[in-house]
């Protein structure tokens, strides 16, 4: 939809490199009290004293991770920073800085390269990140974004995928399945605009997936929602790839099993209602889907009491013996063996 | 080229995207004592203690920065890192971990990754940094490298490019101007071998120029060697888009103007050579050539003494007040106004 935009389009070879990286990035200002230096030398100056620093890096390509024809520049811009700042949060970090990697074919205006940067520093604005660094070059066709993002954390409060033990607790934070949801619903969409271009869309009763898609949000309000009930997970992993994919990392890493109980799955109202118009079923679009951005952890037995009743939270299993393998126990309280089918971003491509 | 060979290839897609990532990172370790956690979670973990981190990142895109018809994917790697490393080394800190990320579309079987792969972990190995994290991910087409590097710094050591002062000298390490000329051999020699494919080039004459092209070396060094002189540089930066651009950078960054001697410029025989058979300005490939990564510095003039007989380092010119502009005083003892003519990867593309 980018080409049929009729404004004033400014081409990025009439500002060259080096013009071009000074236009994005020459009001960026820098807030975290770790960034001696931003933009603007060979590399960025941090300091983060005592604490721990995380480093996380995500690579994004149109046509492979992202479709333009419905993703607007700007939630584009601000999802790609997110997913990265979901991953520092899952390691129970604090993100603080970021840098911004871009590549695009000749075909993208300056224009919309602001609006790309628009939502990534609304982003980092949001998430209260420093952008320190990054590159800005051509590509041979598309866009492509690569985002490295750093944290900061305490000793004790880092938290790895390998901490799990039998007999803990599986937790999800809000609920899951709707961002893929989202996904099938922008899709038909687009097939319904290619056939007809003048029909215009209500997606209200679609608000909450399609914005669970175009607009993500990292959980970085987990690490003090846990901190104040004096819960620390013993293993943690955003929920990227989908449920059972993200299920099998922890219990492969830390050696354990796992029951996931069917009954128990957070499932939004609208979710509910579009699995049933798409004829979907719930629970695969819920384990496969991915792109929740939500965070999966475990935590001791002993700590029940303190979460059951939380709104943030839901209680979807327990840990069992690595022997005991990985299962599903569904609604007929039968149990069958979880599977990974996240989403898989090299076998989907075709040249 | 890649097309020719008749090997046994595995397709990408025949592994999927974890079990890529884990065949091409299932060996990685790691070294550094401030790597606490590297490749397998959400994020690395690493602990600089009271020192400074230093972040730098960069982009390179097949068809823009790299041609694999005369770059071996071995030595692409091992460049890929080296690039990065530059840029922590021009801050005057100690390399210690990289991030990689790689999009390739499926024309590219499972052996070339590895080969990519083998240059990184090479060049990871010579320069004594830890791979840490990175995406593997596809294209819509050709490849993409991203990488990230990051360093250690102690407060007082980091060196800025705003340092320098009027008096300054500026001095810069190596040689120049031979990467340039070595992509202009191999480009002749695709030429010729796109006419005669059975025609074998004799390269030996461009043996060093070859060398800095496809397989350059960061300066890991001179933070050892100036130290070793007791000589800490007031300003610096790495040699990546051309002399005349970083003298440019460094200038207006420190607010000071500079006069450049052509009769002192670095240059190898070799250069000098095959500037005449292409029949080339050798002043100007010097000093607009770029991919030296080399680092240009300033220092202090009471340093003088300290470095004028290191044959490391050479005295290239000297830092004036800013109003005195920036100029190459050339062997006929004219000024003339020196001009940015770095590599300009965006007003290069073409689609």
């Amino acid at each position: 939809m980018l080409e049929d935009k009729n404004q004033e389009r400014t081409s990025l070879s009439s500002l060259g490199e080096f013009g071009l990286i000074d236009h994005l990035t020459k009001d960026i200002e820098t807030n975290q009290s770790t960034t001696l230096k931003g933009i603007g030398d060979d590399a960025a100056v941090l300091d983060f004293k005592d604490k721990r620093t995380v480093v996380s890096t995500d690579m994004l390509v149109e046509g492979v991770h992202f479709d333009l024809s419905y993703m607007p520049l700007k939630h584009l811009g601000y999802k790609a920073v997110v997913v990265n700042i979901s991953d520092i949060c899952a390691m129970n970090a604090k993100p603080t800085q970021i840098t911004v990697s871009i590549a695009v074919s000749n075909r993208f205006p300056l224009e919309a390269l602001e609006e790309l940067y628009s939502g990534i520093r609304h982003a980092a604005k949001v998430y209260d990140v420093d952008i320190v660094g990054g590159d800005t070059t051509s590509s041979q066709k598309g866009m492509i974004l690569s985002i490295t993002a750093i944290g900061e954390v305490e000793e004790d409060d880092v938290v790895y995928r390998s901490g799990a033990t039998n007999t803990d607790l599986l937790v999800v934070s809000g609920d899951i399945g709707a961002a893929y949801m989202g996904l099938q619903v922008l899709e038909r969409e687009k097939q319904v605009f290619e056939v007809n271009p003048n029909n215009q869309p209500d997606l209200e009763a679609y608000d909450y997936l399609i914005e669970r898609q175009l607009k993500p949000e990292a959980r970085k309000d987990v690490k003090g929602l846990l901190k104040e009930l004096e819960i620390k997970p013993t293993a943690m992993i955003d929920v990227s790839d989908g449920l059972s994919s993200e299920i099998m990392h922890l219990c492969k890493q830390s050696k354990v099993g796992c029951d996931l109980y069917e009954e128990k799955l957070p499932l939004d109202p609208q979710l509910i209602n579009v699995c049933e118009e798409f004829n979907l079923d719930i629970t695969t679009v819920a384990l496969s889907g991915g792109e929740d951005y939500e965070l999966l952890f475990t935590i001791k037995m002993d700590d029940f009491e303190k979460i059951k009743a939380n709104p943030n939270f839901t209680i979807i299993g327990h840990m069992t013996e690595e022997r005991g393998g990985i299962h599903l126990v569904t609604r007929a309280n039968t149990k069958i063996a979880l599977k990974a089918r996240g989403w898989d971003a090299i076998s989907e491509d075709e040249e």
